[in-house]
Order: C-alpha cells, then sequence, then structure tokens
C-alpha cells in the first residue's frame, strides 16, 4: 500500500479539522469593539488548539517520513488517530463557548489524552510493522515526550475540577514543550 | 487520464465528508456533563460512520491502486460512489438527532446500500476498462464480502421497522465484517 | 511553475464546493417520511449541481493535461473560474429552499453562464500561453460544446421567467449532453 | 523534511479557508431580487478576499517553488501565515454582515496586515534557512511589495475611522499592485 495517499489523506483530514475550528467563531451582529469581547475565549482556544493540531501534523508527518511499511493494521491506527483529533474543534469550541468551565476544560483535556494516546498506538502500530527500520524504531524509541505529555493531559483532567487554570496551565506547558525546538528542550533536561 | 488527480480528488472528498460529520456536533450552551447527555447518540453515529466512511476510503485505495485504465466511465462510476457517500453524513446526523428513531435508521441502511451498489458498479466499470489486468479482474472476483454486505443493508430497511436495534446489529456486524483483517474472517467463513 | 500544485489546489476547493452543498441538506427535526417532503427539491438542486461540478472537474482535469505552461495569467484565468465555481453552491441552495420560483432559477442559469464564460477564458488563456502546444490547441478549436452551453444557459435565464421548467430542461439538457460520453454526442450530431 | 507534503497541507488550507467564506452567504428565505440585495456588501467582501487569498496561495507557491531546506522553523512560520489567513473568514464575514462599518474594516485591515506581517516573516525564515540557495535570497532581497502592503494595510487601520471608502481604496490599492503581472507595476515604478 502507497504511503502517499495516506499522507495526502491524513493532510486533508487535518488541515479541513485546523480550518472548521475558525466556524465555531460566529460572525457577531454588531460592529463595535464590544461585540468582538465575547469573542475572546473563543479566539484564545482556538490558538492552542490551532497549535496543538499543528504539532500533530508537524510529529505525524515526521514520523511517517520514517515509515516504509504501511499495512491494514497502521492505515486503522492512523484513522483512530484522526478520530481523535477531529473531535478536538468540539472540545475547543465548547472550551471557548462556556469561557473555560470546569467540565468543558476537563473534556477538552481527555480529548488531548484520547490523541496522544492513539498516536502511542500509531507509534506502536508502526513500528512493529517495520521492524528491520531501525532509523523509525530508534527515533520512536527516543520519543519520551509522548508518554510524558499523555500522562500530563491525564492529571489535567482531575486538575480542572481544582482549578481550571491549573489544568490550562498543563496545555500551554506541553504545547511549549512540543512547540520549542528539540535540541534546546534535550539541553535543559540534560542539565 | 491520470490516476493520481483521481485519487486526490478522491481523497479530497472523503476527507471532506468523514471532516463535516462531526459539525452535526453541535456545541452545547450549558457547561456541565448533563449537556453532554442528548450528544451520546450523535456521538454514536458519528462512530459507526467515521468507521464506515474508512473502510471505503481503505477499500478504495486498494482498488485503485491495481487498476491501471482510468476512463471516462470509470470517472463518473467514482463520482457516482462519491455522491452516495456524501449523503451519509445527513442521514447520520438524522439518526442520531432522533435518537435511533425507525426512519431514520431505515433511512440509514438505505444509504450504505446505494453506496455499496455504487462501490460495486465502480468495481464492475473498472473491469471493464481493464479487462487485461490479470490482478484487479482477480481481486474483484473473489470480493464476496461487497455483495454480502449489499444484500445485508437493504435487509436492515425493514427490520428497523421490526426492531431498531436488529438493524443496528446489522451495521454493527457488517463493520465488523470489514474491519477485522480479511484473513481472519476466510478463516471463520471456511470452518 | 508547476502544474503540479495548480491541480492540486483546484483538485482541493472543487472537492470543498462538491461537498459544501451537502451542507444545505439540513437534518430536520421529525422522524418521519414527511419530515423529508420539503428537502426533496434541496435534494433534486444538489444532484444537477453535483453532476455540473463533476463535469467541470472533468473537463478541467482533461484540459489542464494537454497543457505544459503555466503562467500567472492562467493561474488568475483558473482562480477566477473556482470562484465562479464556488458561487454555485449558494445558487443551488437558493433554488432548492424556495422549490424552484423563477428568480432563483434565472440565478442559477446565470451561475452557470458565468462558469461557462470564466471556463472559455481559462480556455483561451491557455491556448495563448501554450501556443506551440498542438494537442492543446487543437482540442480547444474543436470544442463546440462550450460556446453553445454558454450560450444556452444565457437564454435560460429569461426562459425562467416564461415557465420555471423551461429553464429546467435547459440545465438537464446541457447536462446531459456533458455526460454522455463524446462519441455518442458526435455521431448524433453528424447525423 | 519534504517541501511536498508541507506545500500539500498549505494547498489543503488555503483551499478551505477560500471556499469557507462562501459559507457567509447565508441563503435567504425570500425568493426575489430583493431577497438578494442585502447580500451585496457581503459578495463584494467575498470577492475582495478572493483575490487577497489568491494572491497569497500564488506568492507562497512561487516563494517555496524557490526553497529547498525545510526545517522545523519553516514548518511554524507557515504555519502562522496560515493561522492569520485562517481569520480572514471571520473578518469578511463580519465586514460584509455589518455594510463597512468602521470597526469591522478596520479589524479587516488588522487581518491583512497580521497576514503580511507572517508573510515577510516566512520569507526571512525561509532565506536564513537557505542561505546558500541564491535564487530564493535574491527574490526575497526583491520584494519591495511586500513590506509596503504592511505598511499600507497598517495605514488603514486608523484611516477607517476618518472614512470607511479611505481605507478600502487602500485595501483594493495594494489587491490592484498585487494583481497586476510585475513588469507592468515596475515599469510604473521606475517612471
Amino acid at each position: 500500500m502507497g504511503k502517499g495517499r495516506l499522507e495526502a489523506f491524513s493532510d486533508g483530514v487535518i488541515a479541513i479539522i485546523i480550518t472548521i475550528m475558525v466556524l465555531e467563531l460566529k460572525v457577531p451582529h454588531g460592529a463595535d469593539l464590544a461585540a468582538l469581547m465575547p469573542l475572546i475565549p473563543v479566539v484564545l482556544s482556538y490558538v492552542l488548539s490551532f497549535v496543538y493540531v499543528g504539532i500533530y501534523w508537524n510529529n505525524h508527518h515526521h514520523m511517517l517520513h520514517a515509515a516504509s511499511v504501511i499495512d491494514g493494521y497502521v492505515l486503522w491506527a492512523n484513522l483512530h488517530l484522526l478520530f481523535w483529533l477531529s473531535l478536538i474543534p468540539f472540545a475547543t469550541g465548547w472550551m471557548g463557548e462556556n469561557h473555560f468551565e470546569p467540565v468543558p476544560v476537563a473534556l477538552y483535556g481527555l480529548m488531548l489524552f484520547m490523541s496522544s494516546l492513539a498516536y502511542l498506538i500509531l507509534e506502536r502500530v508502526l513500528v512493529s510493522s517495520n521492524a528491520n527500520n531501525s532509523p523509525l524504531v530508534m527515533a520512536v524509541g527516543k520519543d519520551y515526550k509522548g508518554p510524558i505529555s499523555s500522562v500530563l493531559y491525564l492529571l489535567a483532567v482531575p486538575l480542572s475540577f481544582v482549578h481550571v487554570w491549573l489544568a490550562f496551565a498543563v496545555y500551554l506547558g506541553v504545547a511549549i514543550l512540543w512547540f520549542l525546538p528539540d535540541r534546546r528542550i534535550e539541553k535543559y533536561l540534560q542539565r
């Protein structure tokens, strides 16, 4: 099975996910700055989710670049990841619409957790289907950021009920962890 | 005519179909778990349809991979399949919105039947345009799951009026039939 | 400039156009067949427009396949065509929503006319940028269906006010003219 | 990292951005010409934004065509540009919905300014990652239209409050500056 079409399909789905989130930014009827105020939490949620989906696209790109064998298991593990990513616009919209209430913020964390779990599953499936591909096996073996992020997202779910900004600090922190180029992170972690 | 652009266009349309279904998951105004309850049937319908559209993409991918001649007949048979697939988000939304009432569940079955019929037509058209391509002819010749699924979907339409869960059992059963890797199914059927 | 990215971008836009039309099929609240009745004209408009956009994609595909030089003029002529095609979902929705009232049916014809005009302009621009490419020049030179269709669409605009079904007969007739494989049409016209 | 997937992803996002703007053209309930009247400012905003997004796609295409090294910095600079472009449909819809009131027109200018700034950043990042690629370095070095446009968009923000049509004249003028083939502009500027 060709890798090209899997990449093209994933690119299409991720491009649509990243863009339909903006549809939650409903055009207000008023024409003054006050009419934009209620949209501020919606925009902030959008920025966070845009960065997250961008991170997933970036990592997905790198991981598939290293892979060579694409079989039925890989295809379904990939669709499973796209399924959870496709729920991020809903969780984003709910969180923004309700100005960061605890339940929507917790659900957002749960969706990030499920997405990161689906990504780890895709990693394992790719490794077992590409067992002779040492660069991929090594790259996945060194992936310590993936499991750490999953644990942090899961932790953020109960934290949302302690204080919503604690959960938010986790989401922002993990995003920064992925956003910064790896070398700096690695140096920081080695210290 | 190039196969690449046909695949790219189909990927684009299928990626949009699979993603616009999530737009039916309307962001609720309440911020508690109770606000999510009415969405449960919508989410369940979405999961089922996501799996179905994923199966179609998967099979479409394999079938075109084996094809070599793409003529005007293939192009229109392909657009015909995309047309019926494009109605699945509507049938999914109607079924979820109405918490699995008989008529929407029957319509869902009818849409699955029409999609499967369109797929069988595309198979026949590809075979007649690629008559000298023995791998494709053999692959299509061995497709017993396609016609069986069509009959089962059609059967599910009246079953929806006997009991809605009978139709649902058919949809789930056929999805599992396609989802499981072929080898296991074949072994099971040989027993 | 690469032809690949122009084709990929056009495929993306056309795939979205063909799919967002289905969003006009709003999920009804009722769960019986009666709830679907008001949607019948919307579905009929959708079928017609799906076929039309499919025809444009098909022809666009063939024409660009023959082209070799893609310059700034071609790019803008192509965007101009995509602009008019992007208004077809609106005209389709308006016509379906209003059960084929004269003004929406006339506007639909006008949008088809503008799209066909944009297509003819793209043809001319491609020919002038690919003057040394005799297959393209010949293919465009033999395009008698394009200008005939344009004239018929324009004629359908006033016809909508005489009787709406006259305009509709034109839209259906032209779609069939394009839908049927060329050879049969040519034989029929030679008689 | 492959340039192909970056281009394909950007094409997908830009194709969706250009197409979802048309969703702001809500189908009116009335079936006469009067029902279309309130849509005229929405259509005009759509035309302007369609041209702007088309210009960005065109320039993006050319710039990436010249680039050879795509690293993490380029990827994020590109996502940053896509982020600001993704807000153009919102700004367009707000401006059209409110018939060109000062605040929405100013916000539209701000979004154009942020997009142009993001484009200039992408240019700089590409140059620093492709320092040995003299055609790209030269092409970017000669880009005087980019910074001029940014300054003009920023100027249009206060101008919206003096008179809305002054800001509009800037948006139209800059669009024409980019739309016309470069040679004519260069000749005009040399005089």
